[in-house]
């Protein structure tokens, strides 16, 4: 069975993602989908606007057979980490390709140009270190470095997707058998008048704030019928449900309380408890917070790991090892798991139970502190099996 | 000028309180009624009902001069340091009568029983670890103590408030200038038909319970008008407005890090985590938790602590450094801190800035974890100044 996988957020799950799951299975014949895709929190540090469990049901009727979570230990990071669990769980799944949307304007093969990073890492890393702490964010560092480097490249990094591209080449050639890549181009979707009956595509974020606006009708041509439905059904959640519980955690642990947080450096828990006592929203709190060096996306990281009380230890024990938490599959990806299971070194966890519950601890938690934003009854992680959909 | 002191709650200030400082006056002939008050959070570890301020303008406004907190280190504690607290204040003030309510029904001289206590110290511990863990609490075992050691003299310490009595009169006598003692019978109150315009008296217990269940008229004769009209207008607060964010720190804190909070012994940490996943309310939790060993007010004053994340050495700090907040005063009471201003060896406290925050934190700490329960804007420790009555 041909398999390609995609790593994916689906926050919520739109006309672009339908786009690239029927363009992926198109260019490389794959029979199955492998989705792994973040949990409850996602990579930029915020809650997902519906939960992990709708998201793979609207994944799964736009065409995706299996949806595996990625851990939160590894979806709540930085590209590059995020990257590495991804491609660590597609790698143990033994998929084929690895297909992923790029904005990148010009022509990259991104598994030649991983290949030439690698080789030329030493100076890479030189470059960077010359270049630290000038001011400038990860993007415009690393397009600095290479137009120092290699200018002849003409290489910009301003795009994330273009970043996270990279990311899973450079991760993905560090295995014996590399996945083979097929970047789908973004704009391809606006421009090719035979696309998906003519869809209309917007981003996730715009998605989002129209839906937490309550601007229904813009939201509507752009994501499938049944993402709409959800996002009219389901409590919709952003960081402002959360941020009673933020600013409970600021006031009462002490700043040397809050410096044994994952990541809390270069003294930013004397800043973040002192703006918690004047904000009165988290995006105030987060606008206040904010300097060049700490971007609004590393203040988000930061106040997940805080809301969830994750020191270094935890992080460190969840990515050590790795496991292939299932959240739904179709005939197809049941079947492709069944297959997989005689092969894979990874545990491969379909229910949560006592013996492995340590194992996802930081899944769960981070599973209990969504359900306090969505206030069901209904658990995150335990009591539950995969979604499974028939076709 | 001839001074009286009141250790109290005033949660909230009724009928019984009121005619306790007509009585402790008309008996000692004091021209000063000092009162020691709870601040936020109570002896038996929950939230006041209403706001320290507002209680302090009730106790001034029915014959209180002044109104010192209770500092949190020694309000949310057992009778024995709570009335340690309370004393070490009054003798800092070099007050000259102690008034305090007893519901005891013989005859006791509360100073000499704690000469007697004192005297016979060694044989009382002793008697006290035997029957330690028999499953009973303390003032079980305190009437059990004096059962076997001096039957002849038929102590009950059933009543809380008696056992009170004695923790002062016991705190009283090692200093070496005792203040006088001035029990007043609770039991008076309802059958001298003199009394202060035949009120009604009832419980304060009764009374939280009636307005919280919405019962305004059940209240209305058993408080003063002020008291009533404060109970219909501010906000009312009770352990469950806080319970979310118990239910928070139960969620995202490791057994370990439970263990490190104060008075968090015998695993009593696997028993809160385990019982908070399933409790939908404060009160469920408690039921759910309560054992012999561990009664609701136990439980209550733990929840309290870890609510706001207090450890061994807070309140060993906290004790070590004793302070007298002023929250209220009439123009007696101003003259009465003038006059011993000079003389007094702890810090009078009339206003938080930079200087002084740090002795107060714990205050400062339960007035902000308050402040999320009311949800006004207006801050309970900062930017406040004592309140002032003319008369």
């Amino acid at each position: 069975m041909k398999s390609c996988g995609i790593i994916a957020e689906y926050n919520p799950f739109h006309n672009g993602h339908r786009y690239q799951i029927v363009e992926a299975k198109k260019i490389t014949g794959a029979d199955c989908l492998v989705v792994v895709m973040s949990g409850n929190f996602l990579q930029r540090g915020e809650p997902a606007i519906i939960d992990k469990w709708k998201r793979t049901e609207l994944a799964l009727a736009a065409g995706a057979d299996l949806v595996i979570e990625l851990p939160f230990a590894h979806a709540v990071q930085a590209a590059d980490y995020f990257a590495a669990g991804g491609v660590e769980l597609l790698q143990a799944l033994g998929v084929d390709y690895l297909s992923f949307g790029t904005d990148y304007e010009g022509e990259l093969d991104y598994h030649q140009f991983a290949e030439f990073q690698l080789e030329n890492q030493v100076q890479i890393d030189e470059a960077f270190r010359r270049i630290q702490n000038n001011g400038m964010n990860y993007p415009q560092q690393m397009t600095e470095v290479y137009r120092q480097l290699f200018p002849e490249m003409r290489l910009d990094f301003s795009s994330p997707n273009h970043i996270l591209g990279m990311s899973y080449a450079k991760e993905n050639i560090k295995y014996p058998r590399p996945m083979q890549l097929a970047p789908i181009k973004r704009h391809q979707a606006q421009h090719n008048e035979q696309s998906v009956n003519h869809e209309v595509f917007a981003s996730g974020t715009a998605i989002r704030q129209a839906m937490l606006a309550g601007r229904f009708a813009e939201v509507q041509p752009v994501v499938p019928l049944k993402t709409y439905q959800a996002l009219t059904e389901c409590p919709l959640i952003s960081w402002e449900k959360l941020w009673p519980y933020l600013k409970y955690q600021l006031t009462i642990l002490s700043t040397s309380d809050l410096a044994e947080i994952y990541q809390m450096t270069q003294g930013i828990e004397y800043r973040l408890k002192e703006v918690a006592k004047q904000a009165e929203s988290f995006h105030q709190f987060v606008e206040l917070v904010k300097t060049k060096r700490f971007t609004w996306t590393r203040i988000q990281r930061l106040s997940t790991y805080l809301l969830l009380n994750i020191k270094d230890q935890d992080i460190l024990r969840a990515r050590a090892q790795n496991y292939l938490r299932v959240l739904g599959f179709s005939q197809t990806g049941q079947q492709f798991l069944k297959h997989i299971k005689k092969q894979t070194t990874l545990p491969i966890i379909t229910n949560i139970n006592k013996k492995n519950e340590e194992l996802l601890i930081l899944d769960i938690k981070a599973g209990k502190i969504y359900q306090m934003a969505t206030a069901e009854k209904n658990e995150q992680d335990y009591y539950k099996r995969p979604i499974t959909i028939k076709c």
